[in-house]
C-alpha cells in the first residue's frame, strides 16, 4: 500500500514515519511505499520504498504531485502551530485550512475515479474546544473554537465526515491533546511549556514556568500518540461512528505532577531549578483543562498514558 | 453604505433587495450602492445606486470585482440547493464550500488594510443539525450535518465566528427553514413540496405531496425572511454571543395544519386536491422535525410566523 504522511519533518510526523519504516506491516498490509511530505528533507535514514516528497502545500501543483499516484492511506500532519497561526493568519489559513481541504477534495477526486477508498488520518487537535470550564469534560462537549487554528482543524473534520458519508473518503480524525517532549527548535506551540518542563529537567537547567505549579493540562507522550495514529488507521471502519472524530484519552496531570515524576525518574535532579511566573493568556488556554472521560475512544482501543510516571517513562525512555 | 446581497437573482435575494430599495434605511445609515450579484440578472426594477455585477463566484476575479470597492454589508445568500449539491459534488464544493470561504477570507483581508470592520450576514441552514430525534430541540442541539450542504454551511458559520472573533468581520449567521414559497421554476430544494403547496392550492390544481399529511416541518414565509435577515444586519454587536449562529425561531406545524389555513383562505378551493405519497428520505429530512425553543434568538429579536394561518397570510398577502 502506499502511505502519505504529511509533516514528516515535524515532531510527530518524524516519529510516525521511523515507526512505520521500522513496522511495514503496522496497518494491516504491508507498505510499499511511504512518502514523506514537508517543505524540507526532515532527519531520517531513508529505506527501499521510503521516499521525501518536498514542497508547499499551499501550492496546487504540489498537492497533484503528492497525488500522481494511487493513495490507500494518508496521515495529514501538517499544520502551521497554533499560536503562530494567530500571528501569521494568512498562512493560517493557507496551510491550516485550504490544504487539507484541497488534499481532501482532490483525494475524494481521486476516489471516485478509482473506485478504491483511502483511509484518511487526520491530526486534529482539543484546540476546536475553547474555553472548556471547570466541570469534566466528556466526548459530547460542544466545540467553540478560540483560536484560529483549532476553528481550521474543526472545519477539516467536518468535510472530512462529509466525505466519509459519501463514501469516498474513509477518515478518522483525533483530537490531540499537548504532546511531549517536542523539540526546543520547534516554534509557535502555546503549549511549548509543556515539552520545555522535560528538556530543562535533563539538562539539569533552570526553567521558569509560564504557567503555575498547580495548573492541569492534557499530556501524551510521542510514543502513546503514534500508537493512536496507528490505531486509527487499522481499525475496520464497521461501527465506527459517522463523525468520525475522536478525541483522545489523555492523561490529566498538574505541572506539579509531572515534576515530581520527573524528579523521581531523574533522581531529584529538576525539581529545585523551577520557579513560576504564569501568564495568564497561557494559562488560560492550557492551564485550566478540566478532567476528561472519554468512553468512546477507550472502547474503540485509543489509550493515554497511564500516570505521570508512565509519561515521563515513554517521553524519556525513547530519548 | 455599500451593500452586496450574493444570490440577488433567487428567492430570498430577489426579496431583500426589493426591501432594501423600498426601504433604503433600513440598515440604520443610507444605503448608498446596493449590489446585486448573481449568476445572471434577475427581474428587478432597477433604481439610482443599485446596480447587478453579474458572474460566478466560484472565479476569484469575480470576487475581487466584487471588492473593488469597500463593503460596508455583505448578504451572502448564493448557494446550490441540497438535494442538487448531493448530485453535483464538485459544483457544490465551489459554491457552497470554496466561495463564501474566499469571499469571506478577502473581505477580512480588505478590513485589515481598511481598518473598518463590514457586517456579513450569511444564511445558514438547518441542514447542518442532520437528524434531529423526536425530542424538542434547543438552541444547544449539535450539528451533526447528514448532506454536504449542510457540512458546508457549517464550515462555513465557523470560519466567519472566526474572522468575527478576530475583530475582521461582524458576522451573523442565521439557520433558516424552509423559506416559502419559492417559485416553482427553482430547482434543487428537497423541500420544495413545501412550495409547492402553496402554489398548487393558489391555482386550485390537484398535487401528490411527497410527505404524509401529518408530517411535521419547520416553516417561514420570505416576508419573515427579510425581517430576521435585516434585524441581522441592524444587531448591534454589544451582548452579541461569540459564536455568532442564531437558530431562527420557526414555524413548527404539520402539512395538514398548513393545508387548513389554506383552506380557510382560499374558501376551501384546495383540500380536496391534495394526495399523499410519502417519499422516505424526504420525509425523514423535511417531515419529521420535532419543536424548536429558541428563546435566545428570540430574545435577541428574531421572529417566527405566528401560526398556520399567519404564515399563509404572510405568503399570499405579498403574492
Amino acid at each position: 500500500m502506499r502511505v502519505i504522511i504529511t509533516g514528516a519533518g515535524g515532531f510527530v510526523g518524524n516519529g510516525l514515519a521511523r515507526y512505520l519504516r521500522a513496522n511495514p506491516d503496522a496497518l494491516g498490509r504491508p507498505i510499499s511505499t511511504l512518502v514523506l511530505a514537508d517543505l524540507t528533507q526532515g532527519i531520517m535514514p531513508l529505506g527501499t520504498g521510503v521516499e521525501w516528497r518536498c514542497g508547499d502545500l499551499a501550492d496546487p501543483a504540489y498537492l497533484d504531485l503528492l497525488l500522481e499516484e494511487p493513495v490507500d492511506c494518508l496521515f495529514h500532519l501538517a499544520s502551521l502551530p497554533g499560536s503562530l497561526a494567530e500571528r501569521q493568519p494568512e498562512r493560517g489559513w493557507d496551510v491550516n485550512l485550504q490544504a487539507p481541504l484541497v488534499l481532501a477534495e482532490r483525494l475524494a477526486r481521486q476516489a471516485r475515479a478509482r473506485g478504491a477508498v483511502p483511509r484518511v488520518v487526520f491530526a486534529s487537535s482539543i484546540a476546536v474546544y475553547g474555553s472548556l470550564g471547570s466541570d469534566p469534560v466528556t466526548e459530547a462537549a460542544a466545540p467553540h473554537p478560540a483560536i484560529s487554528y483549532g476553528a481550521h482543524k474543526l472545519m477539516v473534520e467536518i468535510l472530512l465526515a462529509d466525505f466519509t458519508r459519501r463514501g469516498e473518503l474513509d477518515a478518522r480524525s483525533l483530537r490531540l491533546p499537548g504532546i511531549v517532549a517536542r523539540p526546543i527548535s520547534e516554534s509557535g506551540h502555546g503549549s511549548a511549556f509543556m515539552s520545555l518542563l522535560f528538556h530543562k529537567a535533563l539538562a539539569g537547567a533552570p526553567y521558569t514556568c509560564p504557567i503555575s505549579r498547580e495548573a492541569t493540562a492534557w499530556w501524551m507522550s510521542l510514543h502513546t500518540c503514534i500508537a493512536n495514529l496507528v490505531h486509527a488507521a487499522c481499525m475496520e471502519p464497521v461501527g465506527l461512528a459517522p463523525a468520525r472524530s475522536w478525541q483522545l484519552p489523555v492523561l490529566h496531570a498538574s505541572v506539579g505532577e509531572i515534576i515530581a515524576a520527573l524528579n523521581r525518574r531523574l533522581d531529584g535532579i529538576c525539581a529545585a531549578q523551577f520557579r513560576f511566573d504564569p501568564d495568564e493568556t497561557t494559562e488560560g488556554l492550557f492551564g485550566r483543562l478540566p478532567p476528561l472521560q472519554t468512553p468512546m475512544a477507550n472502547k474503540t482501543g485509543f489509550v493515554a498514558d497511564l500516570d505521570a510516571d508512565a509519561l515521563v517513562e515513554n517521553v524519556l525512555g525513547a530519548s
